[in-house]
């Protein structure tokens, strides 16, 4: 998995009909060190993830592992809200208070 | 998934026997701010996208998960037309004016 | 799928069983504009492919979605040769003139 | 698979719940000479490594791969806490003097 | 598919149970033109390669298109050793007088 920040929204009503209902955020990787890196997904999310939060994104297959989207056409999928990231110099990342 | 912007057609008859009817489009990516990227994927459609529109495509496996597809060799699929993708700061893009 | 030219082929006698009688082909990648780019891959070959040509290749899960390949180790299939690539500003390549 | 050196911890409260009782490590990409790399990987645990120890890394559908794995969305596994690496000149690594 | 060159073996004795006897070969990847890559894998072994014979290597689900390896963690596979890679022009490899 990849460690990502929510950075906003992808909306679309021209879609395939099994899509319907799924919510598209738009994230941003980050490093191991909690830096912005220049990539991004476009992710279904079943976690209720809010802008800003750093969250676990999984590709491929794995994003079709939840219930009832199985059969959707996703490669990308937001798995967790991140609470903290530890390394063992300290935290890189607590959802408290931000970063 | 990816965003990406439709560029033209690809089209072969010489193909394996499965892929008979499947529209191929050629896509350029673009990255979270719109920017056009140096990458593009040749996509099957399913959305009936048109040239210039921005789009989601799902890659790997995803690409079979329509109804008909399942058993097709395909590793890229357009699975939404965008109306809009949105940020903290605003619209990034709307399909309405076009970027 | 990604665009790529037929280079040439891969010949092995010690292989897995499964894939007696496969045929292997070196292909190089392109771009969206026809530039050669710094990447190949060894892929199957089930449309009969010859050098120089322009081809669509698949790569992953779909590599296996076809007849009597669905347990063959195989990440990467040449699925169709194409014929014309084209954008708004016109045609990228057809096959009759070559490139 | 790749060779990574575990680096810490990732928690996260609000997840899927198939992930319940799932561990994440942050784990750091190493070459095949044994420098570290600008990736990582959040991977889930099943051998129980620590940090600073070496491990393999499977990425994708392989990451479900595990006894009670198979449905949850995970792209990344550590698979084996790695012994040594050794090539024709000599050892890379042994885990025994670290490295 | 890709070429890579057999560097040497990863050993690990603490390992999901589903590992036991699979041996893990160090493998560097080589470019068309057999031209070594700052890229490498950790690809499972079934074809009996030996150290500096060029192989070709599966990555993802392909790595379990094996008997016995279908619900192995793996997601790279030695599949085959390579005797010639030809191009247009010529030889790139044969594996009688090595590279």
């Amino acid at each position: 998995m990849k460690i990502a920040k929510v950075l906003g929204t992808v909306v679309s009503t021209q879609k395939t009909e099994s899509l319907q209902g799924t919510k598209f955020l738009l994230v941003q990787r980050l490093d191991h060190q909690g830096q912005l890196l220049p990539e991004y997904d476009v992710a279904a999310d079943c976690v209720g993830a809010g802008v800003d939060e750093w969250v676990l994104v999984s590709q491929g297959s794995a994003a079709r592992q939840f219930r009832g989207y199985e059969q959707r056409p996703l490669d990308a999928l937001i798995i967790a809200i991140i609470d903290t990231v530890s390394v063992s110099e300290g935290l890189v990342y607590t959802k408290r208070d931000g970063y």
